[in-house]
């Protein structure tokens, strides 16, 4: 069958406004939690500055939602600095939320390649410790993980109105970026079990994990591929693990970090130690993720 | 351009297995939360039956996730009687279900039309309240809450392999269920703001709320829209809604009752009273929703 271009189908008034639009929206949804400056762009925690906490600040291209200002709040961040859909956003940004956020005890700024390094970092800094314990917590998430993540379908822009890439029926991208970057290369499509294999040892693979090793896989969705398949592919992936000698103790399983409405999945491993799971079970308040102690 | 049938695309093993194995995912994420029975085809909550509680059982055809077996859990489901993909459980699962929750406090069935019901009458269980008044809080939600769906494509459900329906380039069909069943009209795709306001209007027709009642919007996505869209479709909603002399108190924001990967969202409106409000405050420990009090 022929790959067909979708016209676009979305749910918008403008494409040149669609992210303003929504940050409103969050705004107006959450206001307890979050502000939203429409002017310099930046989303910030409603209680900051947080006097004598290390503020973290994290930003990115929009169309990942919920992250990154579904993560601002309690616990994650203190700001966050949304550019334009899959762009980047600009250094006026980050600046305006870094004296926004300010509140006396340094300010880490989250240039991020896992969102494991948010949610863990966010706990050190909420719990008081000083911005070089917390970017070390940060770079110690990021060294002890690693994703792989496959695609089945592209998505589209709102302001490109198209798909951004094509991906013949019955073929898979593997080694994806979540803005639909070329991966390793293109497969065609496997099963759950298939999928979750090359996805575990993968990370596995990099990782090279002791036997016993507790670990927090996190199987993330990238917006177009529903819950019922995620929870097909932990369960895959919770045996994998267990088979290869390993102890999943902690997990996420759901869309938090999505190229819009692309279909796929992606794996992140993360080996824990006592500390790393202490500040996982740390409160987070957040429009996406809300846990208490 | 013409519409196309989109091959099956999806990350699974046999599709005739999707739900046991999506639920023996779930349980492995969840274990300790809820423990899932395969041979009863049921979810039970971990710590049931609870002594003295009433409990709640709800279910339905799956794909729908996290509806239900995402709600079980502390203040929501003590059972939920997975069907297959967009079919209903069986009378067998029901009466599993009730025997393996049964606290000695009675039993109340949720066949549901809307999930405030469970929510709210899960924190009236959870609080000791006896079984009228858990069931009379349900019949109170459902009678102050009335919802709107559109729909802006179709999806594919596993067994099947080929959409349910087709919806022409530049339409979308309003009043929709969550199976793809016709609804009451199909129309030029409108913007944001216009959707908005039909379902504004059409709840507010059917509920006829005074100035000044407090209201809980749920903006929910049918699974294929990106939050990007749903929090652009809430910056509306809560506008008009203010326009309208109602205060939205509460509200909630996210993909929570869906139709596999369907695009579209539905808006469902609550009129909130005190006791409403804190029931909808009350603690929730479920794989789905989680907060304190």
């Amino acid at each position: 069958m022929a790959t067909v271009v979708t016209p676009m189908k979305k749910l918008l008034n403008d494409p040149e406004q669609v992210v303003k639009e929504s940050l409103t929206g969050l705004a107006a949804a959450h206001a307890d939690l979050l502000r939203y400056d429409a002017d310099a762009q930046i989303v910030v925690r409603a209680d900051a500055p947080v006097q004598g906490k290390v503020a973290l600040v994290s930003g990115g291209g929009s169309g990942h939602e919920p992250l990154h200002g579904g993560f601002v709040g309690r616990g994650m961040l203190d700001a966050a600095c949304p550019g334009a859909v899959f762009t980047s956003p600009v250094p006026d940004q980050m600046l305006a939320a870094t004296k926004a956020v300010n509140g006396g005890a340094g300010v880490v700024h989250i240039v991020k390649n896992y969102t494991g390094d948010v949610m863990n970092a966010g706990a050190a800094a909420e719990r008081g410790d000083d911005v070089q314990s917390v970017a070390a917590v940060a770079r110690r998430v990021n060294e002890r993980a690693r994703s792989f993540g496959i695609a089945l379908s592209s998505c589209t822009p709102p302001a490109a109105g198209k798909p951004i890439f094509d991906l013949p029926d019955g073929e898979m991208e593997v080694g994806i970026g979540i803005h639909g970057e070329p991966g390793r290369r293109r497969e065609p499509l496997g099963t759950a079990h298939e999928i979750a294999t090359l996805m575990v040892e993968a990370v596995l693979a990099d990782l090279e994990p002791e036997s016993g090793t507790r670990v927090l896989p996190f199987v993330n969705g990238m917006g177009g591929t529903p819950d019922l398949e995620l929870y097909v592919l932990y369960g895959e992936v919770d045996r994998l693990l267990r088979d290869a000698g390993l102890e999943p103790t902690r997990r996420l399983v759901g869309s938090y970090i999505t190229s819009l409405e692309m279909a796929g999945a992606s794996l992140t491993l993360l080996l824990l130690d006592e500390e790393l799971t202490a500040l996982w079970d740390a409160p987070v308040h957040t429009a996406a993720l809300r846990w208490e102690a």
